[in-house]
């Protein structure tokens, strides 16, 4: 592994943390993600490991459920040879009062080299970056941003289509609660694609317009003539949110179905950020059809972090 | 650690995953054995490391509760250098709704090399095959099987006994719910012991015969000249199950104490696969006996689960 | 890291377990003191790591929540290249009914060679060495000790001051119930400083000189001059106990402000075993003021830990 093989892109990658696509330039964008591509065959190898961040210190701090981003984070990490730590909510200091930046500073106290964080309140890694020496990396932070998301999203439909620019994005679901989709609105927009969303009135937030997106009214709109189509997850928790409707309805108003690929381009790609409810948000035929690149998506997933991961540490 | 040293058995290990005892011939059991005892001293080093799996990627997928077995496959993936990662139900994204075969599709596309899998469905870990490109290893599946714990069970029987054929085995307690016991009459049949099983009548399934038991009307039936007497934890949980007496009637009819002890040889071997239920289905004097190879059989779980590990990757 | 490099203490360490402060000689104390400060610049390195106990496997054995000692000892362990494990209670076989001392021993089957132990009863720890052929370090047990703590608050204290002979150590607060408060009077009495106490009357045990402590009737008594002023955290489990004031009360009688560290020297230390509870038993100004070495703390637990590792393992 070349460590400065990706940096004929000419780009001095400067951020010490990694909070939110909106802080990164379209040339930062593109460098993390061919220092991804670069790190893809690793994970492809017998021998899954290259001693490029042996001896650092990576904390997983989560303080919501998570199993594939942490398990993501975590593979990424060691693949890279780092040591790992992983701090879960239900068994961490905050069931016994302390503040989180109490919580932040004590983990800083013992020399972590990264801090992973998921929070349910947006703000919180940011927050935390004042009060830590490591660098901080946005595992998702309430309804605000989850960067490693929007990053292998982005990763993912360039592998598919060879670039961003010119693409048409339809984003479909819940965007107000998502971020996700405030990841991917700002990352493609910035990479030159289109982005159209569509979901029930009252989850369009105002102002979606400034992040870069086109709110249609009607899921037609949004995905006719789409290079990709990505469906959001319906929280089942909210089911009883009087802002949603039903999921038989949901899945009949706004469920991605073979019908409504049918508007798309031929080849359009499929996308979903997962755990998907099947037969709700999508059609269990569409999440298994060819143009579904959600698995490839995961993969990409381990790459961007690694990449993460790699750039954050060349920079501190 | 020469890796080739058993091959001298002359047996091609064309196993991908273990499934179960069911999917092993005698010839395959026997090499796994084998492979477990030539791996045994490593634990027993200062440096308890070998190189053989490093940078391979093995996930501990644990949809039941498990201490012993978790860290059994732990420490010996570790002893193997290999990276490990644990998700378990209670933090998974099963409780987001996903199904299985989403899930296994999910860490699959993660690139992991193995993936031991414990659930409460029997054949989960069969599905999981048809679903990732990874070894799938059952860490005990419903009321199947749990293959690693009949390996090292027939493996320290055989540290003791010197050989397996032959062997009178009594096998005492909750038959139809316990995959223990289903692996353990596999194999030790299959290795040409006799087995002998008794048990409340409604906690001995009908056909157990094929699996190659001995159905016995009376304890003393099973366990008289016995060469190995097991008895089977009785779960707590099923305490107002109507098929299951009291503990109190239990420890009375079932439970093995001296005086059911002096029924089998003198040099008879007393096993089994823990947690203990003390009183109940196992008196405490004959736990601590100088006959009990209970915590043998932990020692032993280390180096059998080291050689699934090695002998799977063997063959990918 | 030259191994032997404290070696020149002409001090033999000749304890294979660290089960409390109780046991350590002044000597001793200093020795592992010492190895804890020569340890501490591995935490600054870029490669936090060293091979010293590569292959060893070390079991974190929590009963009891914990997030800042258990990542603390699992850091500890990894730099010096360490196999950690982490069992705790919720996952654990005791939710099955098995007695800890089966626990022990079948963790002990599986070879670690250290295993560090929190438990809610006083001498747990003690106990398990009896079943187990591995090191033993307690974590904290009931109300008994908490040694690595003890430990890293004397060295964070030496660090600051120069010595701890002749020091003023005020330690404040529920004195009765805080495994902190026992291993402190011990470990700081035993090394020359003298050490007051003072807490609500009901949480002051009986006896407490005879482990070198003076206690006061008074807050000012207890502060007036001291070097360090050491704050125990309230256990808001314990609100309605009918020992403990309200919180309101107790921050008013007990809590540590401006006013009360004006009675201490200018140079006094403030410190606090964390977590804090803030406004309650230690005000937030003076948690954060200059003088507050409570990060320190944090940063020499692990120093303090990576040094007992290490010297336990020597001596086995």
């Amino acid at each position: 592994m070349n460590s400065g093989k990706n940096m004929n892109t000419g780009c001095h990658f400067s951020h010490k943390h990694i909070l939110g696509i909106e802080h990164l330039s379209a040339e930062h964008i593109d460098h993390i993600l061919q220092t991804a591509e670069s790190f893809k065959e690793i994970s492809g190898r017998l021998i899954k490991k290259v001693p490029t961040l042996r001896g650092r210190t990576i904390v997983n701090l989560f303080f919501e459920p998570s199993t594939r981003t942490r398990l993501s984070f975590e593979i990424a990490a060691k693949r890279m040879s780092a040591d790992t730590f992983n701090i879960s909510a239900s068994t961490s200091s905050a069931t016994k009062g302390e503040t989180l930046i109490d919580t932040a500073r004590n983990i800083s106290a013992m020399h972590p080299d990264i801090i992973i964080i998921r929070h349910s309140c947006s703000g919180a890694p940011e927050m935390l970056t004042r009060y830590v020496r490591a660098s901080v990396i946005n595992a998702g932070d309430g309804t605000h941003e989850h960067p490693s998301q929007g990053l292998l999203d982005m990763m993912t439909v360039r592998e598919h289509k060879g670039r961003l620019d010119g693409l048409k994005v339809a984003i479909i679901g819940d965007i107000l609660h998502s971020r996700v989709a405030h990841s991917d609105i700002t990352g493609f927009a910035r990479m030159g694609s289109r982005v159209f969303v569509y979901g029930p009135a009252t989850l369009i937030p105002v102002g979606l317009e400034k992040l870069g997106a086109i709110v249609c009214s009607s899921l037609e709109e949004a995905v006719r003539d789409a290079d990709v189509v990505m469906t959001l997850r319906i929280q089942k928790e909210r089911q009883n949110d009087p802002l949603l409707p039903s999921f038989r309805e949901y899945a009949q108003c706004y469920g991605v179905s073979r019908e409504v690929m049918a508007l798309a381009r031929g080849d359009a790609l499929v996308m979903h950020p997962g755990p998907i409810n099947r037969g709700v948000e999508l059609m269990p035929d569409v999440a298994d059809s060819s143009q579904s690149v959600i698995l490839d998506q995961v993969t990409n997933g381990v790459a961007v972090r690694m990449a993460l991961l790699y750039l954050v540490m060349g920079n501190t």
